[in-house]
């Protein structure tokens, strides 16, 4: 696979630079088509980029003989009576792959080009008592296995983004310490997988990839809040993720709520996910974690039957949340909290109580009140927004998949 | 005054066009010559802006007959004989003005073109007893009195920034708890004073602006936290100022370091600035804040003379403030911590415990431990940094300023 290649420099002159004028012109012309939310011309290509018509033709024709772009149906543009084929991203060819490793469980989802789930699968089961080799000797098995699934059906995977419940360090090392992880180098043990190692493998944050799934034309700043055994946060900005200096940010999970409360993993004494963690909450209701029934399902099972010690502990969390919560907004100024993973299904629960001490705590609440909702996928939604931006990545540097 | 014009359509064409070329060129040939840190020649400017040397020329003489830029002697480029004319910002035609309004004080600084200060004034007295008219008649008086100084030195004044200690909504109305303003339109009672009508005026957070002073080529990204009566914070990622969706970020008085603690003025329980703010920690020290010694200075002498009450306050100051900075540090991932108002003269006693908590604390700290510093400005940084962006929007909108 060729390394990625800058195209800053546009100018005419040496070939250098024409192959990078070519290759940002193929990227421009294959945004056109995936910003458009439906077929589209070459004429309409040709008018979006400022390009000729014969130079987006010629682009065109290597985006479809590379299998990213398709034919569809004749098109008819209003105001002429002459019909154009119609252009989209093509669904069957290229795909991404997102894997996550999360504290009590392990998920892959695979889309296509167009963002489409082609196939999903969660794997339950506690990582904690396993090394970092088995638990990622495990994952990688459940890559592979979607892979293989994926080229049973004529997809090709042009990368995998893993997400890990924990910070990043210089794209590799790991430390989370809910799994008990410092310094783990997950891409050089998932590559010792044959099939996972001819993969272009990056790696995130679990919240970041999750927030990612959330991004929507309508939702384009928010903070999401990824509530499992840890407590993550992804801060979208206008669409884009906030990653601070070094890619560390919105580690809510370790926001204090309460100076005096219980030791953390972490080192430290009340921070979030101690106190509204999954795990926290379930022994606050005084409920065990039934093996196979993670993701806050006998949790919700018990506010569901209105157990008065288990409404209480979600009353509790949500207190909790409203803390950290309030001192994330007041310090980003964002209006809008979805709550993802376990959180997402708990919602009915903690919302009522999150919002009201949101709305009482926030300095601008008489201004603009907090809006709070849960995310729109479930435990699934770090891979999904893992592959996505494999996808995203791929339309942006068409170029790498083009044999030329 | 004309209005703000867009430079975005840069075609040649339309005369509206070409203006509005050349206003960009001249901002262009302005940004070459103060980023350049001392004289430069007008083929130093025509090879870094890629302008011919003739147009170069034609902009140079604009600036210089509308007093932005001035002749310095003679540079001679190395390898080359013949010596050029230097062009620098000229230090005496144009300037800025910032003025600040806190809960226990006023300031005003005057700076020139090239960001050094002409004047500056700091005016004592509790504003809390006193309604908003008379408050923002006594700072319009001080930015007057400051403008007639600045005049009779021959500085003609581009604008004025206003700091406030609160949330400035829609650019005008402002909520500050502390001062018991919840929506003053503070730029409407500046403009009653006839001298202040006549200016351009903008308005933001005193800790934003306070932020901005902070910005050096080495110092790129921070969390500076402003501790006065109230407690803020300004947000710097990589020179730019993190603002938010509404322009609300950074407010860190308002992030909670005790759910038990006691009620803020802004309703909630245990805020930052409720717990380690300067009348709090004044209240704490068993001192009684002296007319006339407001920014902390009762506390630095009580601290200096090793009074135990007094350093037992700052103690605990330090713990809250670890606990807030904590949170937000773990958010937005930014390495560096700048103490700025009071809290920088308090430094020595706050940043010892803050540091080692901060380190304790800290997710990443093995990896990367935090830097805690005191500020380089005193209580009119945010007046120096409001004057420095008037003259930074001056710099990037000259066409505005040249009479042509």
């Amino acid at each position: 696979m060729p390394a990625s290649r800058s195209a800053t420099s546009l100018g005419p002159g040496l070939p250098a630079r024409q192959q990078s004028l070519r290759d940002h012109n193929l990227a421009l012309a294959l945004r056109v088509v995936s910003d458009a939310g439906g077929p589209v011309s070459r004429a309409q290509i040709a008018g979006a980029t400022g390009l000729t018509r014969a130079t987006a033709s010629t682009l065109v024709e290597l985006l479809l003989a590379g299998g990213l772009l398709t034919e569809t149906a004749l098109l008819t543009a209003p105001g002429s009576g002459r019909p154009a084929v119609g252009l989209a991203l093509a669904p069957g060819g290229f795909g991404g792959l997102g894997l996550e490793v999360n504290v009590d469980y392990l998920a892959v989802t695979v889309v296509d080009l167009t963002g489409e789930v082609v196939l999903r699968e969660v794997l339950d089961g506690d990582q904690r008592g396993r090394s970092p080799d088995v638990v990622l000797k495990a994952a990688a098995r459940l890559a592979a296995s979607a892979l293989a699934t994926a080229h049973g059906r004529g997809l090709r995977v042009a990368g995998t983004a893993v997400s890990v419940p924990g910070l990043v360090r210089d794209g590799r090392h790991v430390r989370a310490p809910n799994l008990g992880w410092y310094a783990v180098d997950v891409l050089a043990a998932l590559r010792r997988n044959p099939s996972v190692a001819a993969l272009d493998l990056s790696i995130d944050n679990e919240a970041n990839d999750a927030a990612r799934s959330e991004v929507t034309a309508e939702l384009r700043s928010f903070l999401f809040v990824s509530g499992e055994i840890g407590v993550g946060a992804g801060i979208v900005l206008d669409g884009v993720l906030f990653r601070g200096t070094r890619g560390w940010a919105g580690e809510l999970g370790h926001v204090s709520v309460d100076p005096a409360g219980p030791r953390c993993r972490c080192g430290a004494q009340g921070c979030l996910e101690v106190v509204a963690g999954l795990e926290a909450v379930t022994r606050a209701a005084g409920l065990t974690p039934t093996q196979g029934l993670p993701h806050g399902v006998a949790l919700t099972a018990a506010a569901e039957a209105g157990d008065g010690a288990t409404l209480a502990a979600l009353e509790a969390a949500a207190r909790a949340l409203a803390t950290a919560i309030g001192g994330a907004l007041h310090l980003l100024d964002v209006g809008t909290v979805v709550l993802g993973g376990a959180y997402a299904r708990l919602a009915p629960w903690l919302v009522p109580t999150l919002s009201r001490c949101l709305q009482e705590r926030l300095l601008w609440s008489s201004w603009e009140g907090p809006i709070v909702r849960p995310a729109a996928q479930g435990a699934e939604a770090a891979s999904l927004g893992g592959a996505r931006s494999v996808v995203a990545r791929l339309l942006s540097e068409p170029e790498r998949w083009l044999v030329t």
